[in-house]
């Protein structure tokens, strides 16, 4: 393979590795190591291994415990709160979902809410955890604050992202999973390594004004919620990012709004927090308990059929339905491995060595 | 009070009065006016006695039944699916929030999809009848089809709104109702009479060129969803209605995607139907089936407070909650009354005129 390309073998063996080396139990590593991978697959490449040195960083700095006696601390028939013990929410989630499927085997739906857990990774991983069950699974999380409710300066939320899975019969299933702001931070990122500046509606500046600084969130400027501004409906983007910020965070007792503990471990942590860790919360719904599951996959592949069939605008090849670009760059990086940017496969290297393991 | 401003109670009466004169139980038509009329109490006027007509002629296509056997056709503990025997939804609606909020206090939550209804007036009508059970209410629909999936031209999806309420302490609870849409139709309708062009974003033309014509849905054209274009993130809009489409028409039984019936009771209805009317999907969380109740509003409190305390952009005067726009138009209009367009008193006058009762 090329220089910067790698198998998704390659890369999950060496993330696994890393993850033992800091200390996590050869099951937690296989799980952490499935669930950043699933980015690096899907294409969401700012969620993937490029983030794994990130990740050592809070072990590094005792936020994230390699050990976590992950439980849960309160219960019904349907629902449960998990304390995840600031372990990976790499592992926190799964663990979570497994409850949520649990609980819908026994009476029709389960719901869990998280507390005291750092970043999941994509919240479709976990979603889809659903799927194999015939559940529709649902997965979202809290996030340290870049995003302004609508006619603020503050920020308040973070890109607070939403997955809903839900499965088909021949189809492939559906699967949406989106940040709850007109662009994510990631998309920023592209932008900014091509010196480009963002369309309109994406960020403001630290005053207010709107802004096409793809740079702006380094000088105070903040993402604006889906929408963008009140006239495009932001204060619905505002809307969702808050509803995520109420079932991630107040649901559970982990931290909430502008108190969600940073990604980056240089960054301190926010003074007087409400709560514990990131919030999550993970859901999965039988099918059958609410219809016998052939049919609704039945109809699922009817709904899907009629999308993919729709006339499309001038220049545009065809309606995608959620979840397809994903799947289609899964099945190409399966086959023809992940390529890394030089700057995450150098990182990755100097992580192999600090470790005392070879990437390639 | 002045020509066209009518009380609640006026209001509320005339409407029971009317549901009577076509059938319905005195139960049901109090049921069916409280829905409707808590549309002109929050200010959604489009949602409110505006539509009563159309309502009552509904029933005289027979698409309406004044007296359906509304019953749960399958369960689990934590689950059900409620046929609506083709009755209102502003009925039908309460009946399954009061079945999910029964299976609530018996396992936690309690989720109801709901097949062969007819529209249900505004969500946060029914999402808010958890709020006294210290529940977290949810309510979503699915709608006849105005939208076009991102890059597409045919219309394949409603306005397809979703409402989640949230109880608070001290401060009055959160109510975000939106729909997946830039703007509703209800916007476009206020741009209409005053002979003004939308701003981008929000419709788009019969073929699939970007559009400022408030009036270009008569000839073809469609809502966009909540983000406008690609580069907006309309692929997150399109998604969410998506999803509301499969909670509400895929998992129920009813009809979906371009397939629900109109509210017009003009239009015909779609050839080749695949499911039963329209379609809902409510939901309720106990809150301690998560955290202490008590613990959960303080933290609202807090969360509610934080956001109100924004530092604001220029020209504007505060930073909102959800919810607190209608609340607010709500305080006024049970003290001021509620103002109705002349074109609206004159169309119940005759509606009056026609069962027999006065509206003044």
């Amino acid at each position: 393979m090329p220089a910067n390309i790698f198998s998704y073998q390659q890369l999950f063996d060496f993330t696994k590795t890393i993850f033992e080396k800091i200390g996590c139990s050869e099951e937690h590593a296989r799980t952490a190591a499935g669930s950043l991978l699933s980015a690096d697959l899907r294409g969401i490449d700012s969620h993937g291994v490029a983030r794994l040195t990130g990740y050592v960083r809070l072990w590094e700095v005792k936020r994230v415990n390699a050990t976590p006696a992950i439980k849960v601390i309160h219960e019904t028939a349907s629902t449960a709160v998990v304390d995840g013990d600031s372990g990976l929410g790499l592992v926190i989630a799964p663990f979570a979902m497994q409850v949520a499927i649990e609980k819908a085997k026994q009476v029709g739906t389960g719901w869990v809410s998280v507390q005291n857990s750092n970043h999941f990774g994509i919240a479709a991983h976990h979603a889809m955890l659903a799927l194999e069950h015939d559940m529709i699974g649902m997965a979202m999380t809290n996030a340290s604050p870049l995003v302004v409710p609508t006619f603020s300066i503050d920020k308040m939320l973070g890109t607070n992202p939403v997955c809903v899975a839900a499965p088909a019969g021949k189809e492939p299933p559906f699967v949406a999973d989106f940040s709850t702001t007109t662009a994510a931070n990631g998309k920023l990122e592209i932008l900014q390594r091509k010196n480009l500046q963002t369309p309109d509606g994406w960020v403001q500046d630290a005053e207010g004004h709107p802004s096409n600084d793809a740079h702006v969130l380094k000088n105070g400027g903040a993402l604006l919620p889906l929408g963008g501004d009140r006239e495009h409906g932001s204060h619905k983007g505002y809307a969702l990012g808050a509803i995520v910020d109420i079932f991630s965070g107040l649901l559970s007792g982990a931290n909430y709004a502008p108190w969600v503990p940073p990604f980056p471990a240089y960054v301190p942590m926010p003074a007087l927090q409400p709560g514990k860790g990131i919030g999550h919360f993970l859901g999965a719904m039988r099918i059958d308990a609410f219809r016998h599951a052939d049919e609704f996959k039945k109809s699922m592949d009817h709904w899907i059929h009629g999308f993919r069939s729709c006339k499309t605008i001038p220049g545009e090849e065809k309606v995608l339905v959620p979840g397809d670009p994903e799947r289609e760059m899964e099945a190409q990086r399966i086959s023809n491995g992940i390529p890394l940017m030089e700057a995450v496969s150098k990182d990755l290297e100097q992580l192999g060595t600090r470790f005392g393991i070879s990437l390639s």
